[in-house]
Formats: structure tokens, sequence, C-alpha cells
């Protein structure tokens, strides 16, 4: 069974509408085996593309998934990237923003944590979420403290998107790479996985009553996350829709995507110079004929 | 003596050439006497202006001073900054890039200095310097590190002025309002100092013969600076070319573009809400009573 990553890609310029997206579709496996046996072939293979990415240190990659609460986010990550060397890699997830970071501008606190060269940097939630849990709930702009006459709210969340696809793009030309995943679930999935975490004592700790509460915001989200999608996937930086009802299937989907990105690099291990090369055999030498 | 700093100021979309912008201009104060007192009214004015600035939190300052060696970015920082005070004002100075920054993204060490909200910030250099001694001395690209084929230097500052403007467009709508000082020093205006720094034993330290060096580069410095304030001085965040020849008076035109700069703002004490009004009120009371 073969992944077209480009069935999830959406197209700079696209309209986007998430009901027209599917949240479920003919898994890529046919066996628990097959799936089990599929993912570590990806993960091998991104392995050794990320010691690519190490060695030549030309490009950077940006990482970031965005999801409804029980997506499978945590999971995605922690399957996909388990078998990269972590000092090549490195997740941070983005919580509620402290006093001093508030006292900054929105992509701020994020921009400190963006991946050096060599390097694939995650974001488990991401500068996105400004545009995003803080588009539902706009009254959290209050705390942030916006110059006066920026309440506007269509210009505001307008703004935002044009600073998001400006930092994108200067990131890209200065040679970070960056995909963003939107793991999509359906209203229904996430109930089951929330009663799961409910009757599962051992998921209990990753229950928090809050999470019901957004729960009603559900159409709102699917139109911020609409929106948002719709006017910040570009060519160099694409947003892709991972179909997340079935996880198994989301991790071979998302580990092909990262896959194909590395690839699409065409990255090689730095050659040698004749004088270097010159230089090691000298040395060779010594360390043949010492003690 | 009144100061116009329109006249010192790049319009956005204008043409720079250098050569016709003075390094010296009549001096808007008549005896050091009274030069003492403009600025001592300037200082007086600008640290009131912080105050409200402080108090009302709404925005951030980010002076950018940008210079030859020996125009006067220290003095004009120290005599204009010294009476503000220092919990709301932070300089940071940049030297040579550190190895680690050198992994990132040429805007990505000065962006964790930014300003707070409520603060002035002085980049004594900043960014600006990737666009000026780097496009003076290319070979210093090697070591950033860049993507390849990114090497065809005319799109590379071409993308670098526009990294830069759409950071401070991005910064100007949340907030921040950037002023960009290019000190403009005559090239035997340097010449001289550089012979005081030789010849006065107290001014030693602050020569190093590096300095000498960088003379050979004079013209392509000043077409480096001219293009760099063409591309990127703009109405929201405007560059201005100060006659620096004359140190007293370019302190003066330097605050009070500063001052003009905050008055612009136009902020007043945040109003106390009644019902805070009325809590107050009642606290006083209780510490009247109280013993």
């Amino acid at each position: 069974m073969k992944i077209d990553v480009k069935d999830f890609r959406v197209r700079e310029g696209d309209k986007v509408d998430l009901k027209k997206w599917p949240t479920k579709v003919d898994p890529v496996y046919k066996s628990k085996e097959q799936y089990q046996k599929v993912l570590e072939e990806h993960v091998a293979e991104l392995s050794a593309q990320q010691q690519l990415l190490y060695a030549s240190n030309s490009h950077a990659i940006l990482l970031i998934f965005q999801a409804m609460d029980a997506a499978g986010k945590d999971g995605a990550i922690k399957h996909v990237m388990s078998g990269v060397n972590p000092q090549g890699c490195q997740v941070f997830s983005f919580k509620h923003p402290s006093a001093t970071e508030l006292e900054h501008d929105f992509l701020w606190r994020t921009t400190r944590d963006l991946p050096e060269r060599g390097r694939i940097g995650i974001f488990n939630r991401s500068y996105y979420e400004e545009v995003l849990i803080v588009r539902v709930h706009p009254e959290i702009l209050r705390s942030e403290g916006l110059p006066n006459g920026s309440h506007d709210e269509e210009t505001l969340w307008h703004d935002r998107y044009r600073s998001i696809v400006d930092l994108e793009r200067h990131l890209h030309v200065n040679g970070t790479r960056i995909v963003k995943f939107f793991l999509h679930l359906s209203k229904e999935e996430q109930r089951k996985r929330f009663l799961a975490r409910i009757d599962e004592p051992e998921k209990n700790w990753k229950f928090s009553s809050g999470d019901i509460e957004e729960r009603k915001f559900w159409p709102d989200y699917m139109k911020a996350y609409g929106q948002c999608l719709e006017a910040t996937s570009t060519k160099d930086s694409p947003w892709y829709v991972v179909p997340a009802d079935d996880k198994e299937n989301s991790r071979l989907i998302v580990s092909k995507i990262i896959l194909d990105t590395l690839e699409g690099l065409k990255m090689s291990f730095p050659k040698t110079m004749d004088a270097r090369r010159k230089e090691l055999l000298d040395i060779r030498k010594k360390l043949v004929e010492s003690d």
C-alpha cells in the first residue's frame, strides 16, 4: 500500500472546509504486524536521513503539530521520532505562556526554541495557538497587552497570519524546512477516547474536565483551523491534514511526510577535500606507526 | 534653535546617496552651556515619557544605533539615556556572534533581546550588521552555514532586507515602535578621532589597529549603508541619518528624535476605573483607622 503525501497536503491558495477533509481513510496497512513493519522501516530511514542532516549542517527541520485534544499528537511524536538520535532532535511543548512571554509579541517565545542547523525541532503546539485557541476565545487577547487600536478582530487575525507567513518565509530562505501537521479527528472519536481516559485507570492522568468544556466550541475550532490552514499553507511551508481517527494509520502518514521532506533535500555526506584527505592519511600513518 | 527631525529622516522609497547627506550641519546650540541646558531638558522629558511608557504598558520602544567606528554611538547612548530609569531601559551590544548563534538564522540572536512592553530597548549594533559588515566582507557568510543555492549575492541581500522589513512590520503591529539611527561621520573626522585615541593615553583602550584596516573599505561601507537605508526605511520604522561630526549636536538631534517618537504615542497614565477607585478609598479608610 503506497502513501501519496500529496493527498493530505493543503495547496497554497486553496479554500479549506474541514468538513470535506476525511478524519478516516482506508488504512495503508493490512494488519498490526504490517503496521509495525512499515513504521519500523520509516523510522530507520528517518534516522539515516537525520544523520545526513546533522553531518551536512545546512538545513534545520521544524515539525509543527496541532490538533484537538486526544488526536494523538504525543503518540505520533513518540512513535515516529523515537528511533532518531536525540542529540539531533528536540521537542518543545507550548502550554500557557509565562508573564514574561506575554510581555513580548506573540512569536517571541517560540522563536527562542527554533531548531539549529542540522537538527530537527518539533513543536507540540506552537505559535499557531495564537490564531486557534485565542481566536475561539478572544478574551485571551486581553492578557496579551496589545496596543490600542489593534482590537479590530478581523484585522488582527489577518495581521497574525501575515506575521506567521513572513516568519516562515524568512526561515525557509535561511535554511529551515517547515512542515505542519493538523491531526484531523472526528468529534465522535474524541468522545470515545475521552471515555477510555475515564474508564481505564491507567489513562486517568491524561484526562481533565476542562477538556470536555472545549467540545462545546468544536465548530468554532473547525472554522478557526480551516481559515488558518487556508491563510498559512504555502508551497515552501505546507500544512498536511492527516486523518487521525485511526492512530496507527496517522503515524504511518506522518512518518512518510517527514521522510519525503528530508529526502527532498537530497543531502549527501560532505565530501572530503583532497588536501584534508591527505592530512587524514598522514595522521593515520602516524597512528599506525606509534605505540 | 529648533530641531526639525524630518530633516534627518529617510522617507520610505527614497533613493539614498550618503554623499548627499551632510556629516555636519549648523549646530542647534550656541554655546557649551546652552548645549548642556537643552540636553538636560530633553533627558528630563524623556524620563517622564519613559515612566508613562512603563505605566501604560502597551508599547515597547526599540532604538537601533549603527555607524562607522568612532562615530559616537556609545557616547550618544550614554548621554541621552543616562537620566532614564534603568529598570525600563536595556542596552544590548552585539559583537561577534557565538557558535550557537551562527547555527541559527541571522535574526535569531537579536530577537531574544527584543524589549518587553513598557520598556526601551537599545541595540548598539544590531541585525543590520548582517547587511552591512557582512555585505562589505561577504567571506563572513561562509561561517553562517547557509543552505546551498542561496549564495547568489544580489538575491541574498534582497532576501535579508525583506526579512528585516517583515520582522519590523510584525513588531510594529504588535506594539513595538522602532527608530533607527545612522550616525553619519566623515572619513576625515574619523581620522581625527582615531589620532586622539592614539595621542591621549586615557583613550588608548578604545583603539584597535583593526579599526584602521576598515578605513580602506569606506566607499564599500557607504554603499552598503546607502542601499540598506533605502531598502529598510519605512513610514512605521524609519531610519534617521544624523550628522555626527559634531558629537554634541548629534546628541541633541538623537534625543529630540526619541522624544518626538515617544510623544507621538500620546500616552497618558492609565485611568482608574470607578470600582477600583472605590476599592482604593476603602483600603485607605482602613489604613487611616488602623494603628
